[in-house]
């Protein structure tokens, strides 16, 4: 029985996620259900697709991922649902995909999206406000119970896509920004490993702040250092060792970061 | 094997929850464990009786719901558990399970409840301070097993209840209340769709702002606008579009709000 | 099928658990996995090793329990599992399973600790800085499918402990310190049960305040009051009755309690 991941913007205090479960386990009653996160910041649909995109290549072949940060809930916004290489997706057609989409298609993967619009696999009743559980949740659970993709709507090809900002090449070094903070406030950047590739990192500026080394890990500076270091996703990360870099910097999302070589 | 749902005010930083978990699996292998919250305020027993109706409908015939706010903890006040309609119910009798009694009632299903009071079931040793862990979650365990729920104490009838507050008629409208502040700052109230019925709602006031727009969903406006809707439980809710209400109008629970037809 | 216990620092809004999740699955599909808490304080190892000692004994036999707090990752740290009576232990080797470690040793249990090295049975590529995901999460998933202990590294006998400040004998009582704050606030202190044996405690002191009254539970006195009583681990407790007593008496970890008998 496959896996169904969840991520959303919902929180943890209400009772939204638990009745998508419920709307899960009632038509697939041995699935298993990860949350991903729920703590998505509300109608973050970049963070949302950002978060998945880390996320999700450690899942078994078959997992369906079910994602629902969705301010155009109930308006002309599709819902959808596809098949990305080995995995399922199932959300609002509105960008959240995206990340994995694109990793699949860089690796030549199968892609097929539907507009779903077979009413028989929702929930009788649909709310104007939470397709997550009328829509999203049974959609999901039909296609851990085996049924076909293309059974559950019409096929598209013009999924709608985030643009996700690509680092920029300036004199000696690259151009990028801060696309996360995470729970440590460990700043991420849109600067890959395979950006840097084979040159070697001699400066990494933050604003105004240079940060003094470029590290393999933490624990080879004492506490209380800044320090960037390639994160296990490979993205160029600034930290603070045992501390808070985007505290102490006071770094936000889209913020400036530059690497020389 | 059924699902075991808890809902809590025990937050997420301790190991009381996993001590929880730990006991029920101990009993019952292969029982699915789902957390509906455990974010429920501290001692707020009207809000998880609120968040636990909410949640409860979507699931499959044979839940059963633990639900500890439990102030009383120790000492007279009983333990209960309970059968209402397809589902069943295990937790302190303070009125925690009020939501799910009325609506079953209220759908003319079967209710059975029992004063906790066979040993045999519980953990061999019973703190005063945590119920949840020695009384409930073993309890719990022996229903997923299939112990009869007579089998666990004596039948009683008058079980606690909590009153919820409903909307009063005034002149050509209603005057209801704030009964929750969601994730997202929207803003729930105790008028229902029913309340409303086929009439139609012109002005909506909270305290003393008017709500611009009677809308079907979010996206109907753009962002930053009040809107109030029929919330995905089809209660009356205050919203601001990709924005938090609460924040914005200094909301609580209990403040006034006033529907006009 | 083994239940996988986690217990980390990672917080809750980024994708570090669920990719652990995956991998683990992708290994053992049909274990259980279970959170005990993400939300321990950054680097607090003591912490960890305090809430994961509270939590573990009330699994079955043949738990897995991964816990992660891990400022040395990447550095010399070992990476280490063991088998701790009927529980096994997965982790960084920087004391985080002292707790576990000597409870077993008191209960006379067998207790076999490993350096893993062998890598075959972890991710094909180790990031410097997510040993979670590539190397304590396979390895508890292929002692999940039965893969001797023994199996995937180097016996050990130094495995590093942290030490627990004991409470110390004074003048007609105990000098003892807080060691937690929990969600509601209590006060916990490394004061035990059987610390204080069959002695009376008359007055219980933190800091310049005395607590009012020692209790067996908290509905024992009104709302607001100050009590001290014993909680669900044997722990000496200080409480505010369906209040925040850390907050009230602006508590924190380390400040010293008295007990006198």
């Amino acid at each position: 029985m496959p896996i169904i991941t969840l991520t959303t913007d919902f929180g943890l205090k209400d009772s939204h996620i638990a009745a998508m479960k419920g709307v899960i386990w009632s038509i697939a009653p041995n699935v298993q259900i990860v949350d991903v996160t729920h703590l998505i910041s509300p109608q973050n649909i970049m963070e949302a697709a950002q978060i998945l995109r880390r996320a999700a290549p450690y899942y078994p072949n078959g997992t369906i991922h079910i994602a629902v940060v969705d301010p155009g809930v109930g308006t002309e916004r599709r819902p959808i649902a596809g098949r990305l290489g080995s995995h399922f997706v199932v959300g609002p057609d509105n960008g959240i995909f995206t990340g994995l989409l694109e990793d699949n298609e860089r690796q030549g993967n199968r892609i097929e999206m539907v507009h779903l619009t077979r009413r028989q696999y929702w929930l009788p009743q649909v709310s104007f406000v939470f397709h997550g559980r009328d829509i999203f949740a049974p959609v999901a659970a039909h296609l851990a119970n085996g049924v076909p993709l293309l059974e559950l709507g019409e096929p598209i090809l013009d999924a709608i896509r985030l643009t996700f900002a690509k680092p920029t090449p300036i004199s000696n070094g690259l151009r990028g920004e801060v696309t996360h903070i995470d729970h440590f406030g460990n700043i991420y950047t849109n600067i890959l490993r395979s950006d840097v590739a084979d040159r070697r990192v001699s400066e990494v500026w933050i604003g105004e702040t240079r940060v003094s080394d470029f590290v393999n890990t933490f624990g080879e500076r004492p506490a209380g250092t800044l320090v960037s270091l390639f994160g296990s996703s490979d993205h160029l990360l600034i930290c603070e060792v045992n501390g808070n870099a985007a505290q102490r910097l006071g770094s936000k999302v889209g913020d400036t970061v530059i690497v020389l070589f």
